[in-house]
């Protein structure tokens, strides 16, 4: 199985006030991550790998954050280097995707630290109807190599 | 089982490109909520039912967030009115706790919105240790009449 | 001339890692005032006094914030009373107005304290062609009684 | 005069529900651009050119934001290409600097847009008087080279 990995960057303002990456903000650099995966570059000749959803097409698919899950293994503090985000596919249904996380230091830290993992589930809706609408063969193509193994939460073992 | 009421007001910045309330904004919205029952507040004479963490004291107890979990139910869209997010102990264990929470609509509203659903694992740490510390009995006393169910996440159903 | 109280509650995350309110959200918290008090509230009968601009009404006009000053007199704490926004209109032009702010503690702190002047520059701007649109007689009208004197930035003295 | 250029990546949730950069959003990217200029970075040989402000020192120096102006010329667009934010010293005063920034779209971008100014005051305080102190022959012999022209607001033409 592969995984994609994305840089991304911490901002100092993703801090609170204790001094550490605040916990809900966690969910706004994996939403980041998602971007930058799947989203279509209009500009870029280069493709994402999985970028098979096309955010500027207003007329077909929408999607849909219907549940996250987020574990905080290790506080992060303000880091220069990149986040390495290490992000699959947990699960392809019928209609919708889990996408699973897990958000190591910059890849120039040894040994590496873990520091979260988390599961984000997407529904794929139409965009007209705004009804759940089944995942294509094309899309289940594209996104075969990236299928992994469920995120391993270890607050439910 | 009584739950804890929290009127918590949106901001029309908490809205995203999609003109709802971003997913990552709500973990904010609860955080909000969870620093309004739980905190002691040093300028009221009157104090929330479940008070007992003492946020100004730096010698002795930190919160550390372990885990959370949401589920996003209906979008939210920019509301004058307050969010009514209740609240509870979904779970006291021995050095950590589960609030539970489901985010309404505003009372006046009817019927009311169900919008989230959402759980958060919180660790009671020794602050000069920093390592998970037992819940005392003061504290067990003190939230045992908001002890309820846990949260009933429809997508494990 | 008339100032217009907004009471604008701060949240926990408004605080950056220095423990403080952070300078860029002083910037949300007076959009989050502008919003209520110049936005119509479609499910209010009682209207805002200032509240001529239709947010609801996407065919007519527009509002592009050009420009905006802001002064940090006092660093602003976690504080659960909400802050007193003191707004008024610093300029009406031909085309644009000048929003004019003082933020204050909240009216029960004795004496208040005054944390931030600032102004914002906004011009109305006609949805359809884009372009600059004047005032009308009857917003001319409406914001009359709230003119006052420009904001007085103690840098520039 | 040399200008710095800091390369900043937008990330989708900085837009607002108008679909544009948000405005207070704004100075948080300018935020992160002097972070990543003026303070040193402990795990780095190369030092930035101006990194002469020790963030990790808490022994000594504080800086303080007691100002800040932002023009907004064009709105920016959800964007894949770093912003090129360039910042100079618009001024050395006693106790304090005025940083001046335009905001450039990113440099592979022909012809170049030009989407914001900004100048923000910066006060040198120090940390255990909390009162202003003056800037130092060492700091003001670093700072030289990057002294620029006022930033050029056009508003006050």
């Amino acid at each position: 199985m592969s995984r994609i990995h994305v840089p991304i960057e911490l901002r100092w303002s993703d801090l609170d006030a204790y001094g550490h990456v605040n916990n809900a903000r966690m969910l706004t650099l994996l939403e980041e991550a998602r971007v930058r995966v799947f989203w279509r570059d209009p500009d870029s000749a280069q493709e994402a790998p999985l970028a098979v959803i096309d955010a500027s097409d207003a007329t077909s698919t929408r999607t849909v954050i219907a549940r996250q899950e987020c574990e905080y293994l290790v506080p992060i503090p303000h880091l220069r280097a990149p986040l390495d985000v290490q992000l699959w596919l947990a699960k392809i249904g019928g209609a919708s995707i889990e996408i699973g996380y897990e958000v190591f230091s910059a890849p120039s830290v040894q040994p590496p630290v873990l520091y979260t993992r988390a599961a984000t589930t997407i529904v794929l809706v139409d965009a007209e109807s705004m009804r759940p609408r089944r995942i294509t063969d094309a899309e289940r193509e594209a996104w075969a190599p990236y299928l992994g193994e469920p995120v391993a939460f270890g607050a439910r073992r």
